[in-house]
């Protein structure tokens, strides 16, 4: 079967789950309080330019995102968001369960922009509503669209003039990255926070919130435990993130996905298939006959994204660090 | 100056504020329990004609809003509610902080429809998103506008076929049933709750919600008073509503409040004002050049609702049950 | 039938209720941003010698304790307080519902020692243990006892250096004034946050938050419109507020109810009745067998405070700013 | 360096390591809807002999109890447990950040009974104070005691007859198990809900939440997506816990840590070592004059549990799976 499911259906990368094995009788300090927890920031906050940069290390990224925005908030502050964007869609409401209120914002494309926010902070005022505080974007979007470095600069622009917090789910942020113009320091620059995860690009599990806004820094780690987010073994994530930045390992298993999904979407292309979404990155929105999506989903495995029109539907393929060159093609010759 | 800010300006009606003075000096149990809160329940389920209903009284809106949906919905649930809705803007998010998403739906005339809830509902399955659970609307509607019987019913139809809960926000009931064709025994039949306003219609607060659905009974006193929405002299509520609903003068203030709106309004189309919807209740909003409302402010109080265009504004202009006609004809006469 | 239920079962002293209804027809603007309120703090402002206090407007004790706490805390920050502290027992855990754990810590005489912060402190640290951050009192305490000026100044001493914020819930605070050697000014000094009790001392309602610490100012009001704990006609606390602080009246109706419950006190010793605790407020703890409670039932109104042993019951008489003399002494009478 | 720092130092048994390596790039379904998992929970059902039972798993413990104590309780309930519990004192508030309160009993062996549990809900009664819901035991207890069979089946029966829901920790339920006379099969049959501990017993991470109260079924699947307490790669633990429940190596672990603390609990008894609880599972708490306990300090590795008096201080000790037999005799030759 061809799978186009998602980015994390496998396990580890070899080389992760070697180092995963390699250390697993030593003793060590809980919670991420060992050495390995340590390199790995070390190397995050030199990847990213940050020495000073606080790097904490989360088992998932719906934990990252409900803990940081949870403790970086007040109760009557909210978040801006791209009504795509998901924590508005597919975190079962865990940012409005913490206590905020998450502002929904149309975008076709699933970006912010400075007019956007600008409009939003225009429409609040006073004691009966909420104080926009926190801006979340997701890069690569949730429609596999990516911010550029000029537009993470922009946000980052109006964030800083308006007292706001800039925050990047980085779910997929190996993938943005090769896609785009953006590198790791770009984020420490233009972010008070990001995440950069590893769940979808060749870890078991991890992401890693790294933040460089010395103000978030205080008593972060009481809300992780509050929130159930300190792993006993928390060098488990150390190690990982530590095999995966040695040697570029991370932007290649991205570079590997995008690569693919650029594949699928010149055949698709080729084709005359239309896609709902111009994406550079590891995600492909094609758009199909009803028909032919039953038929697909005989010999491959995907997502359905959305009805289009009562005679199409618009589908998710998503290229992972171990999808195989030979599915891109099997799929192209189903059509 | 001319006053039409807003319905809550003034203190009590005299009838009101006398029966506070007759029973001043008595001696009665406190947070609720006393015969005057029981003999006001009592006269609201003889008006609902629903003589098993629960009655509870607070002292203002959101306080009821944000305790009852607190009250009602579990962890995972979420409330609908029309994009203009009370809750929606001018709450602070407190349904939010309380654990609660709430969907915010276009509606451009401040009303749901069961259209508009089966859309929200076919966008959410699965675990990953949160359960739409409670439907929020406000008769009259912040627009001013109202909820005609059979689109009561309407509601009612769909959220027993979907199993939603129906809430009705009544903070202008009064006016609300005045305009329309709806009477209490309307909201106890279709509503699984809703509140009767007071605050605006001639207490000195006080906000009545009648439950009609059984299965919110259970442990509802608990969570008022865990949202600090007892009052200690429970009494007051009591002793006020048991003043207004006597011989009907709930209805009558409502009537007086809304015959003043329709000769603004009449008045103002008369002289070719547009309005930015077409209200049948106590709310009017106008729209003027920008010149002209600068003008208006130094002659009216009243509250801009937004901008049009950029030359003209929106205006909000309440009228109450103790409006005096005069006003009406000085404030046209501006014109 | 006498009556010592507690000290709210009647409405508001004469002055308080003529107040309201020499204002009642005027039109104000709304949620207490009107000259009654500006006026009323500024006269709290005036009492406690402190001018640049903030000063804000509740209508209940759970209320205002409960925004203030949910206010001033972090999420992994949690408040000392003496097990027989009211919000320890009889809010229905809403300090916790907005998110904070309340260390409960034993005080047989219901308050707080800096030994015992000393002591909380001392046990609490790291990651996994909440952060200690304010300390509620009450004042009087919720078994009548008070504390004196120097007992306030050693809390403030090991608050100020531990940074923690002091918070004195002052329900009753005019008895513990006229019972102790505390003024308005100590608590103002030494407190970050105190309450000046409204409703148990001559108004149909009401508490004022007094707020010194200008670190704890900011949103303030956003948090209190989220709790729904703004009022409409906000005015109503500004001049009931106004009318008891004119004059001394506030001390004054403290002072007749504690001199009632000295009587009380003095005619039970005299009697051989033992107390549960040596209270010189208005709230008197007598322990009698219980055939005899059995028996007072029948001829006057209180509640029981706890059974001490199989044959013996301790009561709670309140006294008010309206108990009658002769109560006292037909109630010393019945024994 | 001798190290009886805790039982979750080392990584995993080489049976689960060995088992995530086989799996490693296959591809399934996320979130725990793979076979594997599927097997593990009928492994588990099987086992209790609770062919209905709901088997669902997390990362961690404060996670898992977090997310079932929040889905099962509405806001006005609180939890019973022993002030010694993990909930009470380890997790950061982690129930009162989601708005219950946790009743802290006094017990000196950490261990609940039916007399306390009465004793709790007799001081609870009315709206003005939470309702008791769920008991919150865990077993072995923080203080490595451990719950009897009868024990155990008297909190069922206080619970079925007050109508309150028993929950079991068992983050170390195999050293209880093996401790005690209890299987799996009673914490199925008195429990409504339990945890059955991996990450203290062999594997990387995982704790399974088995629910046999089918009243607590629904929807927890979006509580637990709420709490980001959804593996993406949900099958690791579902591999996990399938290598661990195979041919009786969860027992086999938890039988040869008690071993050694048995062995370690008879020789500080041949030295005269005084423990500060009898503790018959794989935590010991031996009390040195302090002056040891800095001289072992240099030579081991282990937790300071509390100071006794200012001479002594008590150490906690504890083995794991993978403690090595010469580590205690070495422990013991530093005496």
């Amino acid at each position: 079967m061809i799978n186009f499911r998602n980015d994390y259906s496998a396990g580890a990368h070899p080389a992760v789950l070697e180092a995963l094995c390699a250390t697993n009788m030593e003793l060590t300090p809980g919670y991420g309080t060992d050495t390995y927890c340590q390199e790995a920031a070390e190397a995050i906050r030199a990847l990213c330019g940050a020495p000073e940069a606080a790097v904490h290390f989360f088992t998932g990224g719906t934990q990252v995102n409900k803990t940081a925005i949870g403790a970086y908030l007040r109760p009557w502050e909210a978040v801006i968001a791209a009504e795509t964007g998901h924590i508005c869609v597919h975190e079962t409401g865990s940012v409005e369960q913490d206590g905020h209120k998450v502002i929904h914002c149309p975008a076709s494309d699933g970006k912010l922009t400075a007019e956007i926010i600008r409009s939003v902070l225009a429409s609040h005022s006073g004691e009966h509503m909420v104080v926009p505080r926190l801006v979340y974007i997701s890069n690569t979007t949730e429609l596999g669209t990516v911010y550029t470095r000029s537009e993470l600069e922009a946000l980052h622009g109006i964030c800083a003039e308006q007292g706001l917090i800039l925050y990047c789910d980085g779910a997929r942020l190996g993938s943005a990255m090769d896609a785009g113009d953006t590198a790791f320091a770009h984020y420490a620059r233009f972010c008070d926070a990001f995440t950069i995860g590893g769940t979808k690009n060749g870890l078991l599990f991890g992401e890693a919130l790294v933040v460089t806004n010395a103000a978030l820094f205080p008593f972060f780690r009481h809300c992780m435990k509050q929130q159930g987010a300190i792993l006993a073994k928390g060098r488990l994530l150390g190690v990982q993130f530590r095999a995966v930045l040695k040697d570029g390992l991370y932007l290649d298993l991205a570079r590997h996905a995008n690569a693919l999904a650029r594949r699928l979407t010149g055949g698709l292309r080729a084709k005359g298939v239309p896609l709902l979404v111009d994406s550079p990155s590891n995600q492909v929105f094609p758009i199909f006959p009803n028909e032919t999506v039953k038929r697909l989903e005989e010999q491959a495995v995907f997502e359905v994204q959305q009805p289009v029109d009562s005679g199409h539907t618009c589908i998710r393929l998503v290229t992972a660090w171990n999808s195989a060159e030979e599915d891109v093609e099997r799929f192209l010759a189903l059509l």
